[in-house]
């Protein structure tokens, strides 16, 4: 999961001495972000250090990160016209090289290690832009696809060449898997998911060969009859979703998930859930994971209690 | 839904020179907010006016509505201890008057018009009553019941008990049925809402004779498999629940809702939207209604435009 060194004392240390901005951009901080938790616990796979909203600055719209405020988009969009405005997607490639370079220097380190790269999927990438920032509601951008349908169409699909290009140059750059964080599709109701959320994951996942993919959204349980179309290897499940009930209406499909992350701040009830969440799962096809991301306060001991139990579980075999 | 009046000009009359405490602790005002959608649209039935919080009020947790800060519990519960010091459940019932009697001079003012009341769910009670406000995590209430158990089920039966009379005492009054509003029973996972969120609704309801229930959560979906244990007579669906696919799920339980709140922002398509609804629903066993609040900034006009579509469907028929 993304944001996975918070609860490391290493992870706050870089922290402090570099702000959000300087390292997403700094290929040799991510690549650092992303070393700790290995060095730390016997995990599987690492994660590259980045953001979901970096693809923003390729189209021209950077993103401020305040402390206490969250991601804020300097000149957010408002009107068919300012889609106008906005950065052409041939010159997106070069705001684009950070992770794909973190990757590379990650594999270098660590070769033994497999590395997951991951971006932020167009639909989410469209509510900050239109919004401006985070939301409860996400009015502006409903509205936005309401009012304007065909300039966010125009949009999303650009966003999407984008997000698939830039997870393929991940691929390329040794990635052994690829995450689509479409964090905020949960906010549209089903028809406007298959409208407007569903499209830009398919057509982005179109571009990406070589590796497999992982969609991830917040709110999977209303939208997992239509989880397959995304394209999609392999389905994220946030902590909500029955994870036997979603497999069974996945069928062979790998899953993701699902741990609750506030379950991690009770390290001595960990082990059990983990358990329940395994059982549940079955033997095959599921990737142990959070089933979102881990929260500001998180005690390192309740990531240690969980990290040892899936182990277990896997020595148990 | 709740929030029924905030998009009425003559509601902002109403709170310009009343408090929000003001408002739910007198129940004339409660009565004259009830009445004023009725008086401007032609609806099926009325919300009487009151809020979800009142109920912490009975068991000494006073609630505080600053505006633009959401409700603030003054004495938030941190340990199994703080249980003890709640005012005993025998004391509660003068504490919750208000919403009744509203309800009973809205029956002398308007008998024609079906009256519904509401109250907030036992588990939405306890995330308050522990967070001591709004949160995007309920990292408190969930550590607190891995963490106290026994002094959480406690609390919850209490909560329970209370919510349970004060929904009788709104049907004795002449409610023609009542809502629980279980908000944010979507903060937990499967097996958190089976033994935290589900037990409190069931043993509330079971105390509500002589009129239909209708359970509500934010987040329907990953829980309509257990929805009937609730014991409600109708269950309400969030937004992004796929009302067709619920119907299915529930057999012949009656559904409300489901329209976005976000749709009512843009007039124009609002009339497709609720068409598109009501032909997934299917022609009986559905109340018409938002899929949440009303949403602050709401035109007047898209309130409008929603009560005319339905309007124009029941005259098709």
């Amino acid at each position: 999961m993304r944001q996975a060194g918070r609860y490391l004392p290493s992870y706050r240390e870089l922290r402090a001495r570099n702000t959000f901005e300087q390292m997403v951009r700094d290929p040799d901080l991510c690549c650092e972000a992303a070393v700790q938790p290995i060095d730390r616990f016997p995990l599987d796979a690492a994660i590259i250090f980045s953001d979901i909203l970096v693809t923003l600055e390729a189209v021209g719209c950077p993103v401020a990160y305040e402390s206490g405020r969250g991601p804020q988009i300097t000149a957010p969009l408002r009107d068919p016209a300012d889609v106008d405005r906005l950065r052409p997607t041939s010159d997106a490639a070069r705001f684009l090289g950070v992770a794909p370079e973190a990757i590379r220097r990650f594999r270098g380190l660590r070769p033994e290690v497999p590395i997951f790269g991951f971006c932020g999927a167009p639909w989410t990438l469209f509510c900050y832009l239109v919004e401006g920032g985070g939301s409860d509601d996400w009015i502006a951008p409903k509205r936005f696809v309401q009012e304007h349908p065909a300039a966010a169409r125009v949009l999303l699909d650009r966003l999407a060449d984008i997000v698939g290009d830039l997870l393929q140059a991940q691929v390329e750059a040794g990635a052994a898997a690829v995450q689509i964080f479409d964090t905020w599709a949960g906010c549209l109701d089903g028809d406007g998911f298959q409208q407007w959320a569903l499209p830009g994951v398919a057509r982005a996942l179109s571009r990406v060969k070589g590796a497999p993919t992982i969609w991830f959204t917040r709110d999977a349980s209303p939208f997992l009859p239509y989880a397959h179309q995304t394209g999609a290897s392999v389905i994220g499940l946030d902590w909500r979703t029955d994870i036997a009930r979603a497999r069974t209406l996945l069928g062979n499909v790998p899953v993701q998930g699902n741990l609750d992350p506030v379950a991690l701040f009770t390290p001595e009830t960990v082990a059990e859930r983990v358990d329940a969440i395994c059982d549940a799962a079955g033997p095959t096809g599921h990737i142990f994971n959070l089933g979102h991301g881990v929260l500001p306060g998180t005690p390192v001991e309740g990531v240690e209690a969980m990290v040892q139990a899936v182990v277990r579980r896997g020595e148990r075999r």
